[in-house]
């Protein structure tokens, strides 16, 4: 082989969870693994319409080339909406991205040389440690609390390229910052002088009450705002969005022509027909009332079934449970028996990033409906009370040299 | 502003020649100045079918995510048209990108080390510097001649992390490499050890003969080979793929991960839905006559109109003629009088890595209808006669001290 890979791709790794969901994609077994969006949640017949209006009324200008910026009506739909929910930003500081995920890598690609620090919850979104990797960043771990990172761990980041925060329904965890919190950290950072990457592909699958205004809205200057259509609409559109600084956003811009010159016009097109008539006043309400049933649904089952020492917060939004196991359980090793039992999830460790803690495990309520729900954490609680102890013992007895 | 950019960004550059596109955007302006493919030559009703039929049976794995290679039925389609072309490949070495520039960006963060060596053409295209750029190599410049680069300078990249090449009808140059060059110019990058990344999304835009098999026909295990939807159906729908050798492609799909986490569904599914009922047999012998005749007009208008002095060579397909004006004559200077005269053009010097040749010019004749195109090369001329002359005294008069 003549290829000399560059340095960086030690930090690239494959997927740990692709791999994991290969394992688990055996008929019978009920994932609760993936992260996948419900596609009974996609507003199938309003996209179908939209895609025929595009192609009956601008098919070769949705075919050619376009503006590596976006569709210009796109971003200012997006100005206009940001706006009600607390971040005002001109229709001009819009980058429409192939996914929130290019935000995440433009990001990177800007902001991160190698051996700047990066600080980051723990744990935290799996793709923005893929994103950022590659760019050789030292990682510095944020610690929480039930609010959220908490501003004094932001004190220790000082010089650090930025601080990577998801505001709702963080996946893995399922949690959010609170309002005060979000203030509390945006000062902060701002006296620190490090700036924010607020990751928000959540914040309209709230169940319970609409969440507070973005960390953004706090520090405009000072904060790189990531969205996405992924999960209000669909991801296989592969559309996100970032709101930026002026000057920052012309970096980004030709960061984002070098990657793929734009975004496909054609995805921008139809999204923004669908968008515009208003699709969202009727669509997210009953989104919010598919996953919520779900939600309940698997707070119920977790509360009925599973042992006592496990741990968890019901998430207010998001498709996300995030389980913390009796210590001493490797949630990695109890798959294989989960598995056997009927259920899979995705073990936690490898959204640390760094100090990972093995007993954790995400489960994802998002694309099962209800009875299977119940059926897999039953299936789950029966596999932690088979293997559980055992494994625990086995963990325990390694911990004595 | 709390922002710190990285180092690499210093590499980054607004695309000149997007800033001269907007220029030369005025009415009455006869542009041979964009990049663009004829939008008449989109095969818009095809296209439009298969989008129903996606719609119809498979909308909801059209939205979903979907595998970060892509497309399987897809990714055979380019297998199978590969061989056919002389590039035995199996399906999983074929990588699905959002469009061709992403699989340069791809190459680059996977191969490319900050001072590392890169071999290029020069002229060459400008996406790829913009795409290589940012990971900090050194440019290491090919020597050409009519045949393409030769195999005697290639021998100078002993090291270099890859050698870019364009076989065919090479943006902005128009010149493709002869069949025996590109056998020696594998063979000797083999011995070398020099990988070969074979940007290829000209070739089926052939107006006399096929061309001869890519580079990668002659060292599969050490090319990595580009190609693009792009020219043959549409730029809009972002769509290339990339070909390359086991190992690599597992890298080069860690950081396409990374980069986007997949390309747009429903993009490969119209995409894939148009190909297999062989459209392709009936649209390419249109489009190549649709070019044709605007290759051969803009022929016609050069002979004709351009003064003594200029040089050029007829390029047997993609869409572009390179101008080599009479030496002194600074082809950037010379365009606020050719707009003056009623035409737009690229000059030459952003598509040099190093030592810009200033004296030299890009026409497209894709977009622009024969008539048109003569009226706008005479326009040309008339500019090169009123303030060729001049530029030309005054740049002969600053080189003497």
């Amino acid at each position: 082989m003549p290829w000399t890979l560059a340095r960086r791709t030690s930090r690239m790794n494959p997927s740990a969870i692709r791999e994991i969901l290969k394992l688990t994609e055996r008929p019978g077994v009920i994932s609760l693994a993936g992260g996948l969006p419900s596609p009974e949640g996609f507003p199938i017949d309003a996209l179908r319409e939209a895609s025929e209006r595009v192609w009956r009324d601008h098919p070769r200008e949705a075919m050619q080339y376009a503006p590596s910026e976006g569709y210009a009506p796109l971003r200012e739909w997006v100005a206009t909406e940001l706006s009600q929910r607390g971040v005002h930003a001109q229709a001009s500081q819009v980058l429409i991205t192939t996914g929130s995920q290019q935000g995440l890598d433009l990001a990177g690609k800007v902001l991160i040389d190698a051996a700047a620090a990066v600080a980051t919850e723990s744990p935290t979104y799996l793709g923005a440690l893929q994103a950022f990797a590659p760019y050789e960043p030292e990682w510095l771990v944020l610690s929480s609390d039930e609010q959220g990172p908490t501003a004094q761990s932001l004190m220790a980041a000082r010089g650090a390229r930025l601080a990577y925060l998801l505001p709702n329904f963080q996946n893995p965890g399922g949690r959010s910052i609170g309002a005060t919190r979000r203030a509390e950290l945006a000062r902060t950072a701002e006296r620190l002088g490090v700036p924010i990457v607020e990751d928000d592909p959540y914040g309209e699958l709230w169940y319970d009450a609409p969440p507070p205004p973005p960390i953004a809205s706090h520090w405009p200057d000072g904060t790189l705002y990531l969205g996405s259509f992924s999960k209000v609409l669909a991801p296989g559109l592969r559309l996100g969005y970032l709101v930026a600084p002026p000057r920052l956003l012309a970096k980004l811009l030709e960061a984002k022509q070098a990657a793929d010159l734009h975004t496909p016009g054609l995805n921008q097109r139809i999204v923004y027909e669908a968008l515009r008539g208003g699709l969202l006043a009727t669509h997210l309400p009953a989104l919010r009332e598919h996953y919520r049933e779900r939600r309940d649904a698997m707070q119920a089952a977790l509360l009925q079934h599973l042992p006592p020492g496990c741990r968890w917060t019901r998430p207010q939004g998001g498709m996300f449970f995030w389980i913390t196991l009796p210590e001493g359980i490797d949630a990695a090793a109890l798959l294989a028996h989960a598995v056997q039992a009927g259920v899979a999830y995705v073990p936690g460790a490898p959204f640390y990033p760094t100090a990972a803690r093995h007993n954790t495990m995400r489960l994802s309520f998002a694309t099962v409906p209800p009875p299977r729900i119940e059926a897999g954490v039953a299936a789950l609680a029966s596999a932690l009370g088979q293997a559980g102890a055992s494994l625990c013992a086995h963990a325990g007895a390694e911990a004595i040299p």
